[in-house]
């Protein structure tokens, strides 16, 4: 798979110098990031942009071991043979009108499938949108350059995408709202040849990997992908698109996918130690609290300290935590003495920890070091549920003690954030690289807490 | 409730000059917009920030129906007594140390309820967060001042939130991103006197109110509470905090509510036609989608268009329609022959309706006009589900056009929208000027579009 991600040579069949095609975006994005060489091939232009284009995939020097393929469906078959002929390793065929559009299309795909097995060329597609590989900053997509107005930001999350618009448009948001740090982004589209069983391991012995997200509408070789799933060292987390009827026979025309029956699939996935997202923002929210308890070594049971600054947070905190696995700590009686003073008499603290009338007393980033030191050196509890708020002048979290309160305890620290639009980007900027997680919605960062812990669980049952 | 929202005269009690400090905070936000008569209560100032300050409520002058008492709870009592005797109607009591104390707190609340007994005087809190109207600019609250940095966006939701500290930040989160316009938001705390059962009348009566939703921890009087939403024309949503035991015992020492079985409760909101949210930001993203649906008269079946850019879209909207009562709608022949015509002969048009292909045929934003008007013509479409994206240079969406198409049909146009941040508020901004809900992920935006015909049907059946 190496050649797909780290290509030494790339050739791009159906660059274009027109603007607006896709034909030229896939080129220009190549050109941002990717350092080896570059072959636009395309018999109508000497040149693009003033880099040399060839005619025939045939007139490529070396090193050239991967081409992208963007041109229209019936002429990719032919092309396909001639990359196999010139000693291309890998293809990705980003074009569609294949499987997905019915008989022609399939046909198309078909011819692909036989030169596959018959050339050993690896195909990766069609009807896909190639990959994004934010450490070596490769864009092999046809993807809008606009890409580039934002950063990049790298981290430990690669998605796996058996979709080609999506791909793009979710990465964008993902990335600008500072949801998470990527690492790799693969589109698989109809998976003609290359599919989850290929690319799963290659991200798992990747090492800017830390755990995988999939959006899958059928398993290409379910035994073999829970086998991969279950050796895993990393977590793997996956969305299933077509549980229902109604959404099989739109995965049927999407990328001509059988999606099979949910309910014998969830039960493989669970017993491969899988974890099951249910949207797409909640696959990646996943991977983020499934790599995010940096410092966090032993497995521990889920009994959770909640500190908030709001009596409800803090009521429906518990109510999320039902059936999850995690439970409110029990406060151990040094713990609740050392809180003690820094609330006022009247108020006797507990867990949830409601730290408005501390804050109020002592300020609030005195309050919630003290609480924080105290709940996370109580043997009684496993980790830590923040709740935050950002807004106004006043500053309630020191996001790097917090950080390095937990960490040396080696406890995860999660959180719950509310606050002005203009601030919230920066916290969740910091929390990220601090590997703190951090969620919107109460529920998802309970839910996202909760799989962290059934996952080392998991893990260490596993191991006997 | 009239001399709550709108007093001609509001004393404060407790006002001071001490910029850090609540007391402070409450007299800046009220004078920020309040148009009525400013009375600071403080024996000791004579003045803040240039306003005459009063020793006590008693030298008060007339017009004075309303006060804010922000003091230590131990002297709550004595105070709300004096304002009785002033002839002051309501009063809000925003101090905590109450019930949710203990046995001391617990006696100065009894009191409170013995006073409001006995002298009729209507008590609002104690340990609340009081009133914000963003239509009178009312701000009765010790809310940071830092609330009037960002416009208070206007518009049909109001909310009652049984709880202190959170309402204020969940408000600046809400508006600051866009999620929602508001009306009034009422943070109602202990309930010793005023509770859902007096508010929510009100809201459901103020014309600048189009739904209402509830954060509570306990029913003051559930029977009623199912009548008043029962005959409500406007919908009611409701998020019960204490549904778990754990939950339930956090929630006695929050605002000392006895939660009760949720089982029961649930039963009954279901009957009384209320539409049940399981978390913060779903709460308002439910009211959205209920009062988001403008010029949509007749009640009709869940039968949707999904119109997207993205197949895996379409499937997993697909998927989050089963068991909601929405279904994929059996596009007419017509309406698959209108859409023929904007898309390449290799690819039959369906629903859900992937646009991609047409879009690179059309460009986006005539496939996309073509398409809404061919679904918002078609009978059997009860419903549009518009996935769009907003990022790069090209416009995907004429938001006006597409509300003009929908509204004119009659037929509710939902919309899920991923994509680049910096974009993301413009568009919700003008959709939300639209009356067009949007949301963030794609689970969510089903679900809100599900209740709303839900809601419209259990209205249906309830006039026969």
């Amino acid at each position: 798979m190496d050649f797909f991600f780290r290509p030494r040579g790339l050739a791009i069949v159906g660059a274009t110098a027109n603007r607006k095609k896709g034909g030229y975006h896939i080129l220009y994005n190549v050109r941002q990031g990717f350092e080896g060489n570059i072959y636009p091939v395309n018999p109508r232009y000497r040149e693009i942009d003033g880099i040399p284009c060839f005619a025939s995939i045939m007139d490529v020097p070396d090193p050239a071991d991967m081409a992208i393929l963007f041109i229209p469906a019936p002429a990719v078959p032919e092309l396909a043979l001639q990359c196999a002929r010139r000693g291309i390793r890998g293809v990705i065929v980003e074009s569609s009108g294949f499987s997905e559009v019915g008989a022609e299309g399939r046909s198309f795909q078909d011819a692909l499938r036989r030169i596959a097995a018959e050339t050993g060329l690896r195909i990766w597609g069609p009807n896909c949108m190639g990959i994004i590989d934010t450490a070596t900053r490769a864009v092999f997509s046809f993807v809008s350059p606009s890409i580039w107005e934002d950063e990049l930001v790298r981290g430990g999350v690669s998605l796996v995408v058996q979709s080609g618009m999506l791909s793009g448009g979710f990465l964008m948001d993902a990335i600008t709202h500072g949801q998470a740090g990527f690492s790799k982004v693969c589109s698989l589209g109809n998976k003609v040849d290359v599919n989850e069983c290929d690319v799963l391991p290659y991200l798992i012995h990747d090492p800017a990997t830390e755990a995988v997200g999939l959006y899958l509408e059928s398993f290409a070789d379910g035994r073999r992908f829970m086998k991969i799933c279950r050796q895993s060292d990393k977590p793997v987390v996956v969305l299933k698109g077509g549980k229902s009827p109604e959404g099989s026979r739109a995965a049927l025309s999407h990328t001509a996918s059988l999606a099979g029956n949910h309910g014998v699939v969830r039960g493989a996935l669970d017993q491969a130690g899988v974890i099951e997202a249910v949207d797409f923002k909640e696959m990646i929210d996943l991977c983020v609290g499934l790599t995010g308890a940096a410092g966090w070594k032993r497995a521990r049971e889920g009994r959770i300290a909640v500190v908030t600054y709001t009596g409800a947070g803090g009521i429906l905190s518990a109510d999320f935590m039902q059936g999850t696995g995690l439970s409110l700590a029990d406060l151990s009686p040094p713990t609740l003495e050392a809180l003690r003073e820094i609330y006022p008499p009247w108020m006797p603290p507990g867990n949830p920890l409601d730290l408005w009338p501390a804050m109020e007393r002592q300020g609030p980033l005195r309050a919630l070091s003290v609480a924080l030191k105290a709940v996370c050196a109580d043997p009684g509890v496993d980790g830590v549920l923040l709740h935050a708020f950002v807004g106004g002048a006043v500053s309630y979290v020191d996001l790097e003690e917090a950080a390095e309160t937990a960490y040396s305890a080696g406890k995860p620290l999660f959180c719950w954030l509310l606050g002005r639009h203009s601030q919230v980007q920066g916290f969740k900027e910091s929390a990220r690289q601090l590997r703190i997680p951090v969620y919107g919605e109460l529920s998802r960062a309970v839910k996202c807490m909760a799989a962290l812990f059934r996952y080392k669980k998991n893990r260490r049952d596993s191991k006997g």
